[in-house]
């Protein structure tokens, strides 16, 4: 078998493979059909079902992703992976711009002078770029604390807030504040899983959905 | 709880927390002492001790991995989420060059002419980077399959070859068909999951092991 094996090279008939088998093996599920696409893709990017039915989606949040994305409003990521796995012909295409600021000198300089991580000083440096947009925490918790206090402080409204930080430190507490936060359209889950993959498998999914007859 | 939870912000302080807890949480398992701190980081990077407990590695792998990184013989890796997960100051700092070329004109080009996959042509294109380095497949199995191939026929001799595609077409018979490389070292796991996290917390560990005192 294994020197005889062929493996499907064209990329649409890999997605319609694994799609199928998403289908046939996810059991019974209460997504909505709006959702369903992207719990799915989650679920292809991770290969873990149970990552895909741990999603919690706000009752306004697809629609609200995949207008911004198609309006072109930008998405704000909080680690480099996050940007390079968003990062895509379909994103580009409707004018959005990828804001990380993560690696920028002044994201340190703001961290060791108010003791704070990294990842909440990059946050704040882009909320202006996050007015109005998709922003998207892939990785680090207190990115996700710090932009949950922004919010509160009506300093900042984006249009959806993906939460899927991952980890054993403060990342189920962030995730409750998040899903707390009513008055925003939010996309997160339960549990400690989350990370990159899963966080732009979101993004992505939303973006292939603007084109949809739904949306407008 | 919400309004008072006050996260842990430094940076250590996370690490060694998150550390405990799945030292707390893991259980029995068979790793030797050296392969342990390469599946915790997996464990710390995915929140996901199934895809932890699942990992395999070839006897000389660890040693052979950061041997590698600890001269600089570079990583080559598939995919740029992979490429964002590894390029950080500890893998540069022994003078690794961070190779990826799957975004390049050419790889579309072969990927065209050859009726292959782009991950493919990438893998192809990357051959002479990836002699004696460290290899990372953390998304596409016909990278690795091509990776395989380039092996068997005495074309390619990475010193490690880390393989953790992840999703539902191939990615299991591409894992199988590593492991059965048994003349390369090799890090895979068993089963679907993977991806780019994973990939780059292997990485990330052995670079954090090339001072231990038991690498030379």
């Amino acid at each position: 078998m294994k020197e005889r094996f062929r493996p499907i090279l064209k990329p649409d008939d890999i997605y319609q493979r694994s799609f199928s088998m998403i289908e046939e093996e996810i059991g019974e599920h209460t997504f909505t059909e709006k959702q369903w696409p992207v719990v799915r893709r989650v679920i292809h990017a991770t290969a873990d079902f149970e990552l895909g039915k741990s999603l919690l989606f706000h009752p306004k949040a697809v629609d609200a992703g995949r207008r911004a994305i198609g309006e072109g409003k930008g998405v704000v990521v909080d680690v480099r992976m996050v940007q390079a796995g968003v990062e895509n012909e379909r994103l580009l295409r409707w004018g959005n711009r990828i804001t990380c600021r993560i690696g920028e000198e002044k994201a340190g300089k703001i961290a060791r002078r108010e003791g704070i991580t990294r990842s909440m000083a990059a946050m704040r440096l882009a909320a202006g770029a996050a007015q109005g947009a998709v922003v998207v925490v892939g990785n680090a918790p207190t990115a996700l604390i710090e932009l949950v206090r922004l919010v509160r402080e009506d300093r900042l409204r984006p249009a959806l807030i993906v939460g899927l930080p991952v980890g054993f430190v403060s990342v189920t507490e962030s995730k409750e504040m998040l899903w707390s936060l009513r008055e925003i359209p939010t996309i997160t889950n339960r549990g400690r899983k989350g990370g990159s993959s899963a966080a732009s498998a979101v993004v992505n999914a939303l973006a292939s959905m603007v084109d949809s007859p739904a949306v407008r």
